[in-house]
């Protein structure tokens, strides 16, 4: 295995367990005056149930395809493989209720070994979860029990290989295990980067990325993940899917786009071809301010529609703004707007200074002329700084009994204003006074951006009833505005019902064809995805 | 129905019937030196041997459906629906079988038109061919005939209004039997443009660009077809599909990349949103010579991975590059190059002065620092004027017994000799001495490139045998070696064997899968694209 590999995530928090820790003075005090607070210890991790181990036979069976060592059944490594990092998620652990755990983890270490495990897992009509990074806020990893003989968390963690690179396609092939850190790592030994970074970066996993259609926060600069695979290995209960002739083609349907997006139902992912850049030699981030929200976003649809976009590309609305301001250091986001409100927006460069200096002179011109007001680097360096802090302050305030979650969701530019208005009205009637809705754009294309909502308010008796009816209702919102149900957080189980509607009966029947014909058992990820 | 209609395209021949004619005086002579002449005609347009029209029952069925005015069996109509413009089309044509023709073609003019149209077929089990330009070269329109009680044409012509302009998102909703010229020049009248130009361009549609991938000749610049398909609107047996709820998301498969290159199998689409961007304000195009075809297409290279491409980009190899200087007027590409040999390549801007005077200072200097010679705009005018003329040539050189056929793929740079090299080989020991192969490369990417070859060998007593053997040896290398079967030509029925290698059994299933489940009688275009 590679070096660079990320600390085990706690199990009912975010992140690297040496990082959590209370709420600092100052945040608590302002959360206190506005929201309330109630201390809300979560259970010891030993009083979490999990569902039954494996039964020893089947487990024996499992060993004899991949070894004993890499068949696990205890208390802990299940409950780290327990559920993503969805609010609910953890709302559901942190009182106990680990119902969704596997009955085994099992850690192939070759492609072969993945095929042998899918075909026993037919056989045995034994449900199957794949497991990269574990961070799925949208259910991805809570599989169906109903109708099969058990669960297996089918951990990627052994698939941890830069393959191969070709640097004169500049292309590489990774294994799909591969955290964030660790495939970047790996890379700049090259002097090469993917530029995929998005807040999930230090646990998600290059398969993860894929199977979800990621998108990170220099997207604006690198793509989105879906921009940027050209090839995939994909083992099914039909056999093997080798994806990915040629950097495009017209032979037929792109077959790459139906696995993307196919959260482990249709397969697992065992490499991925990626397009990669040569790893920046500079980079710099500013901030800018603006007096709205319309302003910023205009602002942004022009660097789109000109074609002179920077790398990172940013804009918080005037709450999420004001909150930054506040307090910038614990909320993990950048600083530097001035006292007149206003919006703050994040731009970053990265690349040769040549280039850097060529597209940032672009940018600030075209910018300057749209109302904007440049802050300087300070702000843009504290956003870098923090850029993949902010969930740990989640699992804090759930800590003093304040529920936060995030949503988010994508339109076209003629659309925006409405899908914002309606997104924020049904949030704020679900939830109630004393409720904070922020809201970022972080993605922009030419036609138009994505809407990218944080929420924090009282988390009350029964938080997780709380939180799913204020869900369902900006889910709603969404899709009856005409926006997707998603950006960049998948289907999952939790944003199914709003895929049929987005796709409509017909596409329902496409995903349904082909997972049919692929996993007629229906073994693998069983309820995600597939309405 | 809109102004700005092309010429119906002759029956036997690409293009405008008024621009046909004989092969120039001094192109004969070329011609009849290297590879000799024969006096080929083709029959009497009346003499071509249809099949049976469709019996009168069904025809007032149909004319319930559209009206009488829209279902017509005559000979001329039901002969210029007969196949696509492949030189086997050709060649079948014009020695008389029209055994491919449609039974009766049908012009519905409204998507519930479609929608009635699909459910008659599926009730009278009759074959419905999507008929949008008809310049298919796979065999796209020519559908298998057993196991149906007769074939429709379902011609959309009528589809050829712009339904709607979003200017803030900059899309626009277009009908699919739009050609190319008619779309561009409703339009021109809102200050837009698509920007997509492939040389099919004066008879092509925007439903046909879709449904097979198109890539115009200002790749570089615009983008593939695919990549500016934001929104389809399908008429499927099972309903109708409504796709594109916004830019990109992560709503599970994109499943606008499933319809585009089904090339009719799934559904018939009714409504295309492209992305558009400004009519350009200013157009240069320039040429350049290399000292080879690697030299040059290192440089293409180059410039795609530092992100600094021009809207065209084109490099000829050194055959290609010859024939293009000896009759340049002729051969439709341009002149300009020293007479040193080597390799011409065109480079091409369009967009406002300011960006585009910025690209082509940045373009220059990189191509001059990688051993290119700047001959001036001459050269790039005579291509850009010749743009759209190729095939006619064709036409001409079939009349006096000269087999022209073109042939394209696509792979990563680091196998681009590899196949350029393996085709060639298969195409020469297939036609033997006296032909000739020319290539060139028109599209880009990061990651690769395509290949376009043109053939031209004597035809011999039996051309159409002589060219499939020459193609099979030639798919057989592409697809051998790794390179897709085809980079903008699409499946129909004549890649499907080679399609079934690319993308392996488990992709076949796939295909299959959604196939069956949206029509299940399989009157789609049947014997298209699916293996």
């Amino acid at each position: 295995m590679s070096d660079h590999r990320t600390p085990e995530m706690h199990w009912s928090r975010w992140g690297n367990p040496a990082e959590a820790g209370p709420l600092a003075e100052s945040a608590f005090a302002l959360v206190d005056a506005f929201i309330g607070t109630t201390d809300t210890p979560a259970v010891d991790a030993a009083d979490v149930r999990l569902s039954e181990a494996l039964a020893p036979a089947l487990v024996s069976e499992l060993t004899a395809i991949v070894g004993a060592e890499f068949v696990l059944t205890d208390h802990e490594t299940r409950l780290h493989r327990t559920r993503g990092k969805s609010t609910p998620d953890l709302l559901k652990l942190r009182r106990g209720d680990g119902s969704d755990s596997p009955d085994a983890v099992v850690r192939p270490g070759s492609h072969d070994e993945v095929v042998a495990l899918i075909d026993w897992c037919v056989r045995r009509t034994v449900a199957l979860v794949p497991f990269g990074g574990g961070t799925s806020v949208v259910g991805g990893l809570a599989a169906r029990r109903d109708g099969f003989a058990g669960v297996i968390s089918l951990d990627l963690i052994r698939f941890d290989k830069l393959i191969s690179v070709d640097r004169d396609s500049m292309t590489v092939v990774l294994e799909p295990g591969l955290r964030g850190p660790q495939a970047e790592a790996l890379l700049a030994e090259h002097g090469l980067t993917i530029g995929h970074f998005p807040q999930s970066f230090e646990y998600a996993s290059i398969g993860g990325f894929a199977v979800t259609r990621s998108s990170g926060q220099s997207s604006a600069g690198y793509g989105r993940f879906d921009a940027l695979v050209v090839g995939l290995t994909v083992a099914t209960p039909q056999g093997t899917l080798e994806l990915g002739s040629s950097p495009a083609n017209a032979a037929g349907p792109d077959l790459r786009e139906v696995i993307m997006g196919s959260e482990g139902a249709f397969g697992v992912v065992t490499a991925v071809r990626l397009r990669v850049r040569p790893l920046p030699a500079v980079k710099v981030y500013e901030s800018w301010r603006f007096d709205s929200f319309v302003t910023g976003h205009d602002a942004m649809r022009t660097l789109a529609q000109s074609g002179v976009l920077p790398t990172v590309l940013r804009l918080s609305d005037e709450n999420e703004t004001a909150i930054n301001l506040a307090k910038p250091s614990e909320i993990g986001a950048a600083s530097g707007a001035d006292q007149g409100g206003g919006c703050l927006m994040i731009t970053g460069y990265e690349g040769e200074q040549a280039a850097v200096d060529a597209k940032r002179t672009a940018v600030t011109a075209l910018l300057e002329g749209l109302g904007g007001t440049n802050l300087g680097t300070e702000g843009g360096d504290a956003w870098a700084a923090g850029r993949f802090h902010g969930p740990y302050l989640r699992d804090s305030l759930l800590d003093v009994g304040v529920l936060v979650e995030t949503l988010e969701t994508v339109t076209f530019w003629s659309n925006l204003d409405n899908v914002y208005a309606r997104v924020k009205e049904a949030l704020t009637a679900a939830l109630g006074d004393a409720t904070l809705v922020l809201c970022h754009i972080s993605h922009v294309y030419e036609t138009g951006a994505s809407l990218y909502f944080t929420v924090a308010t009282k988390a009350s008796d029964d938080p997780l009833a709380r939180w799913l009816a204020a869900k369902a209702a900006a889910s709603d919102a969404m899709v009856h505005n005409g926006a997707s149900i998603t950006h960049h957080h998948a289907v999952g189980q939790d944003h199914k019902p709003w895929l049929a509607q987005e796709i409509g009966p017909v596409g329902v029947q496409i995903l349904r064809a082909i997972k049919e014909r692929l996993d007629p058992t229906g073994v693998l990820n069983p309820g995600v995805l597939i309405p």
